[in-house]
């Protein structure tokens, strides 16, 4: 592979986009994006007696889903990227303990997809494996228990609160399975921490590392954002979307307001679903990107698109503690070739 | 890289081990290898107003040593892999937050450090990165407090518990600065779960992980114990250790007891120091690896080792559930070249 400028590599390979797939829950099935999702439930209990259990159920579902869409089975991957919200990220090893593939576990909060897409082009650009999977998961229930407050408390939450979104995305990376979408060019994000400290405004917290990743990629590759037909963060959400678009005309005298929009934003219905800042957890970007954009990437209509995964690196107890919130973002581009 | 067997791949470039450091807290300042660690903290606190920030200032203060010891500085990094026991991996996130490093988090519970040199070994043979850094870390009492009691409650330990290690230990592998030791051979390890639910009892539970993948290392690269001078697994300790090898001889045939020892045996005194079954978290294997180990190898003593990272990814909360704990061992094979 060949650096771009400081932080940016591009492969010399081709990295496949072999298949991906999504599954999400009730509230998630009753947005825009219902109709494009492989699965939906209509239950979030997903027929589990935890929350814990219907995370690892939607990511055994997700894999299952994309094996079965590339017409592959277990032994034909190599390696699995996972990752989720929950500690010890329980949702990625209890859904992937029977799987019988070499497991690589992940930490990025939101960013995790990203991050798995960035890592798995790796490994298929340097031919460490033909096949790689990517998967990750968020569940409403069980991110709403273990980072603010149990639901049976009836809490009430902040306007500027972001929604976790209940799904899983996978992808399968593919050296040998060919496919009109490739990923060409990635970077990995550098840790950004501008003081927020407000638990309940996320994307506040990730849009400095969104700016700073972005004009990062743009800078090293000397495009433009007008070079791609969609910049797409996820999951900032409104108020994070607004700071990034005005924190990098001002920052980095870059606009990309007239290409980006923002997984947390396409997921829900902001106007009806009352999720007030939109949609957020490691399975918004991941379905989106696995259904809604994938969709329209085969078929040309989008043809170059960034997609810049950011993650809040929050930790509940560190907050109480008076610290403030560092987050990431790290970058795949993907291009349409046929 | 070359693919060997079904799992192990081999570098066909040099991976060159440029530096490692290693700093501990305060009871592992009195074990057996007090006078080959960096530094060492003669309070757990080490300075800080909590336990989570005292184990970041770990992550940072081995990070310095390592780039010190190096000749390096932070711009000559192209990325670090990082993670360690806590929730969000708050170590990690917050020991290199001012780092300004292109930040990869992982999660392998004590796994982490294998899996941490696993992958930079990958990017510094695919040319990815020149330099990369890893660095893990954990805490007897930030570990205590999440996993099982706070140490004011004052509860005893069970025989079969392990005492995690209170240290960081961090690794920068590089192509272009050599020195005697490189990264040969690696492999991921898939998730095994033979069914353990005591959580006082990690070594049982991660055992047959570490019996799986020692078994497939040696099937794929066609090669015995006694072809290496250390077959070093992190960290089964005493009653882990145990079940390993009598595992590996019921189920495999390999007899690995002449060559075999445990970073939790190794870095403290079991007689003495009143640890049970002995150590372990991300922390024990990365601080012995990167003291008495590295020091051994870079002078030739040790010519050619297997690490064989081992893993509990066990949830306190999943626990409380009834569920059993899945586990996992990454392996990489060092070798001295002069």
């Amino acid at each position: 592979m060949k650096l771009n400028g400081n932080y940016v590599r591009e492969f010399e390979n081709p990295v496949y986009v072999a298949s991906s797939a999504a599954c999400v829950g009730k509230k998630e099935s009753e947005g825009p994006l219902k109709d494009i999702m492989d699965v939906c439930f209509s239950d979030d209990g997903i027929g589990c007696s935890s929350w814990e259990d219907a995370e690892a159920k939607l990511i055994k579902t997700a894999v299952d889903l994309c094996l079965n869409k590339a017409e592959m089975n277990n032994k034909d991957i190599g390696a699995v990227f996972s990752g989720d919200l929950l500690n010890q990220c329980t949702a990625s090893t209890y859904g992937l303990r029977e799987s019988d593939i070499p497991f690589l576990g992940l930490f990025g909060a939101c960013s995790t997809m990203a991050l798995a897409l960035s890592l798995a082009s790796v490994f298929v650009d340097s031919g460490y494996t033909e096949n790689t999977l990517c998967v990750t998961s968020s569940h409403f229930c069980s991110a709403e228990k273990q980072f603010r407050y149990p639901l049976e408390y009836g809490a009430q939450r902040s306007p500027a609160s972001q929604r976790t979104v209940t799904g899983s995305g996978a992808f399968i990376l593919s050296s040998a399975q060919k496919s009109p979408v490739v990923i060409s060019r990635i970077l990995f994000g550098k840790i950004v921490d501008l003081g927020i400290s407000d638990t309940s405004n996320m994307g506040a917290a990730m849009a400095p590392a969104a700016a700073q990743s972005i004009a990062d990629f743009l800078d090293d590759t000397g495009t433009t954002p007008q070079d791609y037909d969609l910049i797409l963060t996820g999951d900032l959400g409104k108020i994070g979307s607004d700071i990034l678009i005005d924190h990098l005309m001002s920052r980095y005298h870059k606009d990309i307001s007239s290409v980006h929009n923002d997984c947390g934003l396409l997921i829900y219905d902001l106007e009806k679903q009352d999720v007030h800042s939109g949609g957020s957890g490691c399975g918004c970007s991941a379905t989106v990107m696995a259904s809604l954009i994938m969709e329209k990437m085969m078929c040309g209509e989008l043809k170059r698109i960034l997609f810049a995964g950011t993650g809040a690196l929050m930790s509940p107890l560190l907050s109480l503690q008076g610290e403030t919130i560092p987050a990431i973002c790290h970058i795949a581009e993907f291009n349409y070739r046929r």
